[in-house]
């Protein structure tokens, strides 16, 4: 089972974090080499500043909130080898490493202003731990309020990766699927594949089984075709950004997957934290949907590639949205 | 652009076959190596049965109609090896080792058996070529049937391969393509990656392609996507089976774009010979789904697999069936 760990101790333990998400040792930040999974479960032990850029940049820790928890731990870990005079010159540096490694990432800028003005080694350590904290509490809400959704021998789909290794915790869109697991509850979950990058095969099938929740891989094609034979009585998925309305961005393929589950009347879920809430985007027509590499798709040579990194569902097709506050039901007014 | 070969030569040259097909040299078969596209465009040069029924088996050739062609061109080809006298005593043991190379293949049988029994070279050659000119027949009514339906400037999607690789001509879905391009129309065709053994993005874009057809790649996932962009405005699909109320079955994937092609009001078409039909079949729920090995879907170890390798899309999806006798309109009714 996914273990959260919190105590701090002079003896070289754990500080905090989650088995399978982001930990902060004493000196060190520990995380899984997301790259390598599921071929490998690799450790990496960072205790330099280079090195912890470097697995933000090539994706071994990924999820926003877990690159925010990571950045605030790293930033720790790496102050805890600076002398006390050492400190105050040098933590704004370092914090402007950190948030050059991925300039996109809204939660990797926010740890870091919170983190990047304390005045002392103590300070920021409590800081650090405050965001993974609050990471870890929002993640078990969440779980709380989605949970009751999940009944004995259900069927439930999901799509990438919103779990434990996309959070500092349970993640969002998997963490209602731990909670009725602790509580004793049998279900099948089936992951899309979630191409190009497969973080559903690599990611979600892997942590979930590492938690021994029954878990189904299938390519992202035949979810209608497992809808339509009754297999599948729920489908929750994370978000990458809500609009006021309730519209909800995601992964590719979380929009058909929402079409899909009308047409055979699965209830469709979005879990995510509020702060996923832009309150400021009227609509989900605002959000703009990021086109990646054609390199991340495999194509004959010569030939176009096409590739939205993300779509947006519609709220009139998701059923409710679960945040640390609660389950919320259409209409969604989060303005 | 592709072209059709279809002279017989005393001097070595091509008796007959497509370009991207199936071709009856004096001797030899002549294939392409489907396993090798995109990569690399190798053309194997196969005179004997072992090597021919190889090819079949490791889907080197691939596609109900090219299987049948190669078979029926592969035997003649092994035949010209033989002498007069040895003719009759080991034509029926070729065609049983040709049988023998996948077990379920109607249409390997169907060639074979029309093959099998006849009394010298020169008539089983007549016979061989006779299979191939009725489906290059086939194949182009498809896409004069079909071809009406693409105006200049459309978006077009297509699932799978049932094109050039898979037939001995123009294929099915993508013949009426052939047809309008070279007609001088203009039009963009998305072609499907085809999770898990990529028949679009290996087979299908790169066929389009080589023929100068404006073709994109996306993942599977993106079709709903691509649709919702408004750059879709018709869908022909192929087909492996139909029953007699027009309830269509082919590769997984294809029912999930009908849903998503109607809730997106873009019209669904299916084409196929009038072959593929399976009269005896009341409608689609008859038709079994192969599940295939667990192992084509690349996943985390230990996590279970669900790979149907194929789904029913129900006639009430299908705005229309185009087969070699014409555009079909429901309601549908081949019993």
């Amino acid at each position: 089972m996914l273990e959260t760990v919190r105590w701090i101790t002079a003896e070289g333990k754990v500080l905090a974090g989650c088995e399978e998400g982001v930990q902060l040792h004493p000196g060190k930040l520990r995380i899984i080499d997301q790259t390598r999974l599921p071929q490998e479960l690799v450790y990496l032990e960072l205790d330099d500043i280079d090195g912890i850029v470097a697995a933000i940049k090539r994706l071994s820790v990924r999820g926003a909130p877990a690159i925010g928890c990571a950045a605030a731990l790293g930033l720790a870990a790496c102050a805890q080898h600076l002398s006390e005079k050492d400190f105050l010159p040098n933590i704004g540096k370092l914090a402007d490493q950190l948030a050059a490694s991925r300039p996109t990432a809204v939660n990797l800028f926010w740890a870091l202003d919170r983190c990047r003005n304390k005045e002392n080694m103590e300070e920021l350590i409590q800081e650090a731990l405050a965001i993974l904290e609050e990471d870890i509490q929002m993640c078990q809400a969440i779980g709380r309020h989605g949970a009751p959704l999940i009944e004995e021998g259900m069927g439930l789909l999901t799509h990438c990766n919103a779990g434990a290794l996309a959070t500092g915790d349970f993640g969002t869109a998997l963490s209602p699927m731990y909670v009725a697991h602790e509580a004793g509850r049998k279900f099948t979950v089936y992951s899309d594949e979630t191409r190009p990058l497969n973080q559903g095969s690599r990611l979600t099938a892997w942590e979930l089984h590492q938690s021994g929740i029954d878990v189904v891989t299938i390519c992202d094609n035949m979810a209608a075709q497992v809808m339509k034979e009754g297999k599948i009585d729920l489908i929750i998925v994370g978000s990458d950004r809500i609009a006021a309305n309730g519209d909800a961005a995601n992964k590719i393929g979380t929009y058909g997957l929402a079409v899909l589950a009308k047409h055979h009347g699965i209830p469709f879920y979005v879990a995510a934290p509020t702060s996923t809430i832009d309150a400021s985007l009227e609509q989900g027509d605002l959000i703009p949907i990021e086109i990646r590499d054609a390199a991340e798709v495999g194509a004959a040579e010569g030939v176009r590639v096409y590739n939205p990194a993300f779509d947006v569902t519609p709220n009139e097709l998701i059923a409710g949205i679960i945040t640390e506050n609660g389950l919320h039901r259409s209409p969604y007014a989060f303005g």
